[in-house]
């Protein structure tokens, strides 16, 4: 839907550089036509976006903030929130989700202007800048077992806590792993996964991450519970991985890996899985179509990231090597839910955070964190998660009931 | 595995035409190295093509049937098999996914040397080939509701007539049908599935075909279960469905859309499906990995047929209108099953099937059922039902166990 001319009338002004900025206005009015939000500027000229009662007002403190919003919006908007140059009063999630829905289905370019690449070393700089921010601080928003990636709701009102550790236990029984087995966790965070499956599933696993805040985290609250003679850290790159397993699992790691790497970690899977009976799942954020990662994101929180669609992981990753996809399950709406209570804990710590940091970090994670929950919500990003196994292997229990006989279901 | 020259030894021969037959067989044994075969031919020279006890022997009956079966080795099994030059003494079933099993990982040619279209005409004809062949044939061998397509099987040991009809419910379920919605079928066999959304879930349902002799069977028995006033038939391609509905599923039918159509497809979807709530399911049997369609299959069953892995089929289906794919299963060994019982059936009523046709279409028959059933138990084909919602729409349930509360849950 876009506007007739008529439609949006800024205040009118008369001055020369009110010309100006009644123009730029426009434009960013008929760019996000059907938000709904109100934008002022400094100088009083505003503009109302939609035809429904705007949930926020964005206001724009300078001009040059105005310009460069209309040169490369997303990234100056990132930027211009985190440095308070620029303003939400209102809901801010909502207004975000709202902008995402009046955008769907506008034209969009295909990303690959330039491709993703990664060396191990940029890889090890990419992770650190965000995975190394401290545990401490990760643990003040994190629920207790420091699982920072999409939870599963088994009802819309369940806990974190209790919403990742029912992810944990959905995923280990997503992989039938069965006691004795050996597995490889490529990323494995703060190890959460991993001592879940050596506890409860019986399973020997070597655990794989770049992060050195995640790694000494990891070792030291294993050995503490007790599980370090079944779970092994190892301070390695996923193309570094060596040996052989019966499973692989990588939650939240390919959203890391790049593009135009994909066939390399397909390489690896194949390479560590058993012939036979190898299996694995992937769990990722993507989306429903190829498109740019958020500038902003990429630049301030996760640089070298990108959230693939399907069609452009399926090739390097599975049917490169002829596995078969056995299952995909797209979690979306869980990730909405995850965000919210991540960010309600985030604000209920913005002291401690602001005192440890700044304010333009507490800006900027909370736009960050909103933005995701925002996409989530509207369906412009996607949670996968995919199991596969070889072709001709018949171990797979013949239908999926066998998910949803209870948490526990499956554990030694 | 290859086999090293001195490992297969034909029974040595003196002739010069032995010398060719020789050299054919030492050619096939290669080529085919690590089948559960014995090779005979009508001279008696033979060859065991694997170091395992063969399960089957295979006896070419003449110098022309060898020299073809090196050309053209997938079209001219299938065809000297159909004509009795080629026979086959053990489990044929059995022999085939040993020989999917022996090739499993070799090189394999890209199917794109040329492309898949078809206009509507050549849609109607490729469809006339095979589905018209009369009603009475398929009752011979079907279920009891003329179900041509995957079943599912909640027990392995569940009859055939249990498990499509569990399947047609569990296709309802994943649907989220709700009494008093639309619902268009685009490629519907018999109306099975259309008549069981109607009387259990309470839609209306508009049902898409081409083959006259299925439309004629499917309105009559509809009429007579007085289901009438909810379910029509529409003698159109899926090129020319209009209207609008809140439901769109098409089982089995995509295998004959042909790849370059994928987008139009696509295009059909998403124009009759309600912007804000309209969802769908799509079940087709696929591909690992991209390949080219076995081409005797193709000249005498399926004519203009196609298998497509993921990766084709997403782009022009589902990402060029930004759907959300919410869930993909594969019932690969579910269509195994399937094929069982359909063979069972099938040779059971070979009497009447060689009265009506002849032993060439007895033989091409069981030659298209065991060779498909070897396929989906060697995991070279599989069976994917993907279900996809409008990227904003949070209607699904959150979780998936909904689908798995008992046959009936959901109906009306």
């Amino acid at each position: 839907m876009r506007p007739a001319p008529s439609q949006f009338a800024p205040t009118p002004v008369s001055q020369p550089t009110g010309l100006i900025d009644h123009w730029c206005l426009t434009r960013i009015s008929r760019a996000l036509w059907g938000s709904p939000i109100r934008v002022v500027l400094w100088n009083g000229l505003s503009a109302t976006l939609g035809e429904t009662p705007p949930v926020a007002t964005v206001s724009v403190k300078d001009r040059a903030t105005l310009l460069r919003l209309l040169v490369r919006p997303a990234l100056e908007f990132g930027e211009a929130y985190a440095a308070d140059r620029l303003r939400v009063d209102g809901d801010l999630v909502e207004m975000l989700a709202g902008v995402n829905q009046a955008l769907a289905g506008r034209p969009y370019q295909h990303p690959w202007t330039h491709s993703l690449r990664a060396t191990t070393a940029d890889s090890r700089e990419n992770v650190h800048v965000h995975y190394d921010l401290g545990n401490d601080f990760y643990a003040l928003w994190l629920d207790e077992s420091m699982t920072y990636t999409c939870a599963y709701f088994e009802r819309e009102d369940a806990t974190l806590e209790a919403a990742q550790r029912a992810k944990l236990d959905y995923v280990c029984r997503k992989l039938c792993l069965r006691p004795g087995e050996t597995v490889i966790e490529a990323g494995c965070g703060w190890g959460a996964l991993a001592r879940h499956m050596a506890r409860h599933y019986g399973v020997t696993v070597r655990a794989f991450n770049i992060s050195q805040a995640q790694l000494a985290y990891a070792r030291e609250r294993t050995a503490r519970e007790g599980l370090s003679d079944r779970v092994t850290f190892v301070d390695a790159d996923y193309r570094e991985i060596d040996g052989r397993s019966d499973v692989f699992v990588s939650v939240g790691m390919l959203e890391h890996v790049g593009h135009d790497h994909y066939p390399h970690l397909g390489d690896v899977m194949n390479r560590v899985l058993d012939p036979e009976h190898g299996r694995g799942l992937v769990h990722f954020i993507g989306r429903n179509a190829p498109m740019e990662f958020n500038p902003w994101i990429a630049k301030h929180i996760f640089p070298g990231a990108y959230a693939p669609a399907l069609s452009e992981v399926l090739p390097g990753l599975f049917e490169a090597h002829h596995f078969s996809v056995v299952d995909v399950e797209n979690l979306r709406r869980h990730y909405a839910t995850t965000l919210r209570h991540w960010l309600t804990r985030f604000e209920s710590h913005a002291e401690e955070i602001r005192d440890r940091f700044d304010e333009q970090f507490i800006r900027t994670w909370r736009l960050y964190l909103a933005s995701a929950q925002a996409c989530f919500t509207s369906g412009d990003l996607q949670l996968f998660q995919i199991v596969f196994d070889r072709a001709a292997d018949d171990r797979m229990p013949l239908t999926r009931d066998f998910l949803y006989e209870g948490e526990g279901h499956g554990r030694v």
